[in-house]
């Protein structure tokens, strides 16, 4: 019998759960470390050198307590830190941008694709440049106020499908007027698995049908396709830890949200300013 | 003729600027440095150490480009910070609390005033200890989507409406719960001067009599009477600088927003991580 695979999960905050949950039915036998680098989210706001630095000491951690493969749940730090983190760990490393638009590009029916996501990783463009290589025109939509409604709880809210009606409205005007359809729609933001619903509604309201495409998912297949797992779909002897560098309070309410399941315990850690 | 006044005006971001408008024409003959942390918010998820290593650094920067006075414009650092910033430097220091409650105290006509602010400050209870001092019993209540509905520019938006209407309708019934009815209602937070006109209106939409009390304002009141100023109307010949830590053309941009003037020129900063 192989040792028991331990799988570090890294995002600035709660949204990269959403990987966490995805993996656990997929890679059941295996052991988790969940890092939240909650004090110093977000990193959106941060320069390159700041979030490259950052994600370096995350996995690094994660690394030194025993992970002996990594998962950058995050979409900004696999924007503007995926090459520094491979450069600084010896173990493999899975970012969540290049398997979300591969599974769009799986989805797709045409070449045109639209990816929601906060104001940070749109302005990175890393996803419009990950789908240019798969042949991909993607349109990248900011939608700011999408993560504070999800932290809000507000997730089947009316409020939320007044705001991601504009959103959805607005982009798909923007893509029309450039002579686009979107055939498949990727959430490109860890928070977003947690409104995939609303999200396919909404776009049967307005005359769209195109396939809403969950990036965490898709991450976590990206994982079991590394490791050469067969399919599997049961979490029964998955374990984890989730390590937290602030309010470990506040990431047991909201992760347990994210997860869909409850978290006993949170570890504080200090990784410093 | 006595030298020009310089004031330092410093906040995490850009919501302080708020406060920045509300001297300028109160204290027309001065010179002001503004300095937003904006590399390093939100502060208000970091630790109470954190955030006043973090102030201290910008309160002594502002002091030694010439400041003579100094207002914190950010009602987390106010709440975390106020007196280890007043232990490291040696010029005068103005919070946004005390003023926003003795202003609170002026307009309540009974002793219950609701407080709107972000989570962090609610969780702090800086309001409620500050009011009490003064015979207020401060109902505290989180908005957490008002500041992402403020700097995404829907300060008249229907949804900005519909939310507000929301926070508003639980906080009253919660008061009422208490056997409280609000006869002020405290802006807790430096983005919501920017709607202080809909909480007015919902307000009487719900039924409410209460006076909305700006704490932007209420700060400005109190700088001028700590230097004993006669009252000004004029910004002729008040001039301002304006650092940021990050993202200077964002800073110019919802800056412009928050001061209800262009800001032509924002100059980067390096505080460090």
């Amino acid at each position: 019998m192989s040792p028991r695979t331990t799988i570090g999960v890294f995002d600035s905050g709660f949204g990269g759960l959403t990987v966490l949950r995805a993996l656990l039915p997929l890679v059941p036998n295996a052991h988790y470390i969940y890092l939240g680098d909650t004090a110093r989210l977000p990193y959106g706001a941060k320069s390159q050198t700041t979030i490259a630095r950052y994600a370096v000491e995350s996995a690094k951690f994660l690394e030194d307590n025993g992970a002996d493969r990594l998962v950058i749940a995050c979409n900004t730090a696999t924007a503007l830190a995926l090459p520094d983190i491979t450069d600084h760990v010896g173990i493999p490393v899975t970012g969540v941008i290049a398997p979300g638009a591969q599974a769009a590009l799986a989805a797709a029916t045409n070449t045109d694709i639209l990816v929601l996501a906060t104001a940070a990783t749109v302005a990175s463009h890393a996803y419009r440049d990950v789908a240019a290589t798969f042949g991909l025109q993607a349109h990248e939509k900011a939608c700011p106020l999408l993560v504070p409604l999800v932290e809000e709880g507000w997730t089947q809210h009316p409020v939320l499908f007044d705001v991601l009606r504009i959103y959805l409205r607005e982009a798909l005007d923007e893509m029309r007027a450039l002579g686009q359809t979107p055939s498949a729609v990727l959430l490109g933001c860890t928070h977003y698995p947690l409104i995939a619903g609303p999200v396919a509604e909404l776009l049967r309201e307005l005359g769209s049908d195109a396939r809403v495409v969950d990036s965490a998912d898709a991450t976590a297949r990206a994982v079991t396709a590394a490791m050469n797992l067969p399919a599997a779909t049961t979490t029964a002897d998955a374990t984890f830890n989730c390590y937290a560098t602030d309010s470990v309070e506040k990431f047991a309410r909201l992760g347990s949200l994210f997860l869909q399941r409850e978290i006993a315990e949170v570890q504080l850690l200090d990784l410093g300013g």
